[in-house]
């Protein structure tokens, strides 16, 4: 197979793991007698610092073009710090996910056995948890209208939805839950806002297309507690950008740490993998980043958007020896963890490409 | 002290458990030889029921002449799965809270010891954790406007702060931070949303009044995940209405359950103490539901309402002997919990009124 896949690094930590996923996408090309080539954009403060525009055309006009994206993350202490910054580098990514019409983002969440011990939440209640979130990513309060009024002393932001934005998504979710455990749950506010009132009606009508599947609707607060307090009772998760937001980020508790968890973005042309986690500006630069994130991003790479289910499986497993193997970076390691199993960004990746 | 208590009980469960915390401040009174008189009020759906009308006129008149306002539950599932209800049970209650001028709600989250086991989190990352919420309560997205356009096809809401509804709360949280461990944490989505960005300028603002207190800012969904993983680092964490419901609910798992969480939401006028719990449909009527949320809502309402802070600390203290003792309600039950020290609503809470 010939593919042609664009690394987009972003800021951060972003350069350090999305450097350890092309080195397995690189070797499962090998492996498998693919050709896989490679360019590379900017976006984000990165971005910003090249050309002033988070979100340049050209690196636009190489993500359209290519067959996939492996992508870092974005984020600048300088702009958390200012809240009058006007470009950020956020809006780079928001960009690059409106302009490909990447509407649904997946994040599934399952804990390696191994890490069981490494979560703040009791073995037992996590042991066996598999959720799939579905997170819408093209619309809600994110790309609504916003600014200020009474001279700059008032803010107002605009969520919204439309009946077209939240059926494509619930079907994408239903889709996934007939693969699965037949379980959907979606995610609302109804009791309180507009824009859940109509994501709940469109789910219900939705959801009689596929009788087969049990569907339940619950409060974000309540599921916010709910994901803690019994993660098992969840299969296909659906919900809108900004409680997905909020949710995806908690239940990285359920997988051991954010350092584990992968994303795929897809819509209505190149999809865009990627770690949940941020640029991490804390560690950047220190070699201790846990790219298993972005490994487990191009296993979804291989997977979704080439259809190559036995290289994604390859590579996780891959992932999963290693951790059986005892190695750890900091963020998974725990106190029973020997000082020389904890290995650094670099050292780590060498283990899984071993391990290919 | 003579004061005149005014009990709201709403729906569901929120019958049978202000009956109990009601049973608490009567023995209180007796005790101290406090006199306090009381009345009831409707809201929610049983005000729909009587009345046509989630919150009256009376109900509203009645909460403004008392001094303090012992509240329950308001929601019923019927409303839930009509997304197109006009009338609905909540409306009630965030109309009380507008009306009455409650923008700050309060939500301290500690764990009684005896409850360490109760939680899906592990003991080791709980013990010690000590959390005051302050959520934002009468701004947000729940207050703006909201409708649909396109007939009916797209919904929005509108998401809205002015600079002096943040400043209020941002003050009350610093004040509250200065008598505890002087570590604040200000939670927003400033990367993203236009009122975040005003949260944080303000809340930069407030904090140059209080030059001893720690200020961290912090992304809500970084907050969903670090609740989770390090409860310990928080102390006081102050946020806007949505964000508030949300990591509230989350952050009653750190207590062990959400049947042991009280709060204050208090403003210009009356206070309003109620637990953070809902209605709970599926186990009203059976007696099972745990009064201790209630029964902590009328120490907070004892201590900030009426200043009687000795009379407070008996009642929590009270809870904590009956805790002692192994007496449980099924949410805070566990395996090794004997089945006869499993107790209803009313047994634990005579239980605790003998130990005042
Ligand atoms: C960086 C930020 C804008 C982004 C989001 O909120 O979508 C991030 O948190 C994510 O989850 O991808
Ligand atoms: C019932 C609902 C409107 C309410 C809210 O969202 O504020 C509840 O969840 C709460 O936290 O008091």
């Amino acid at each position: 197979m010939k593919k042609n896949i664009l690394i987009v690094p972003g800021d951060g930590i972003g350069q350090e793991v999305t450097a350890v996923g092309k080195k397995v996408l690189d070797k499962i090309a090998e492996k498998y007698g693919h050709e896989f080539t490679y360019d590379e954009a900017l976006i984000g403060h990165a971005a910003i610092e090249a050309t002033g525009n988070p979100l340049p055309d050209e690196s636009l006009e190489k993500m359209k073009q290519s067959d996939a994206v492996l992508f870092g993350a974005v984020g600048h202490p300088k702009y958390d710090n200012d809240p009058s910054a006007k470009v950020r580098p956020e809006q780079g990514l928001l960009k690059m996910r409106k302009e490909l019409g990447l509407y649904a983002n997946l994040r599934p969440i399952k804990l390696f056995d191994e890490l069981l011990g490494a979560s703040s939440i009791k073995p037992e209640i996590l042991k066996g948890a598999d959720i799939l979130f579905f997170r819408e990513l093209t619309g809600d309060i994110y790309f609504g209208e916003k600014g200020r009024k009474d001279n700059g002393d008032t803010a107002f932001d605009i969520a919204q939805y439309s009946r077209f934005e939240v059926e494509r998504i619930a079907r994408k979710a239903f889709e996934a839950a007939m693969t699965r455990g037949k379980k959907l749950c979606s995610v609302d506010k109804a009791n309180v806002i507009e824009t859940s009132r109509l994501w709940r009606e469109v789910v219900q009508q939705v959801a009689k297309e596929y009788p087969e599947v049990t569907v339940e609707h619950q409060f974000v607060d309540a599921t916010a507690m709910l994901l803690i307090k019994d993660p098992k009772r969840f299969d296909v998760v659906v919900t809108a950008n900004l409680f997905g937001d909020i949710l995806t980020d908690e239940a990285s508790q359920i997988a051991g740490s954010m350092g584990m968890l992968a994303s795929a973005s897809i819509g209505d042309g190149t999809g865009v993998y990627e770690p949940i986690h941020g640029s991490a500006h804390d560690i950047t630069g220190k070699g201790v980043a846990n790219p298993m994130a972005s490994v487990l991003s191009a296993a979804l790479l291989l997977d979704i958007s080439f259809g190559l289910k036995q290289e994604s499986e390859d590579v996780i497993n891959a992932v999963d020896q290693v951790l059986k193997a005892g190695f750890r970076t900091g963020d998974i390691a725990d106190s029973s963890t020997p000082k020389d199993k904890i290995l650094g960004t670099d050292a780590i990746g060498e283990e899984i490409l071993k391990r290919l």
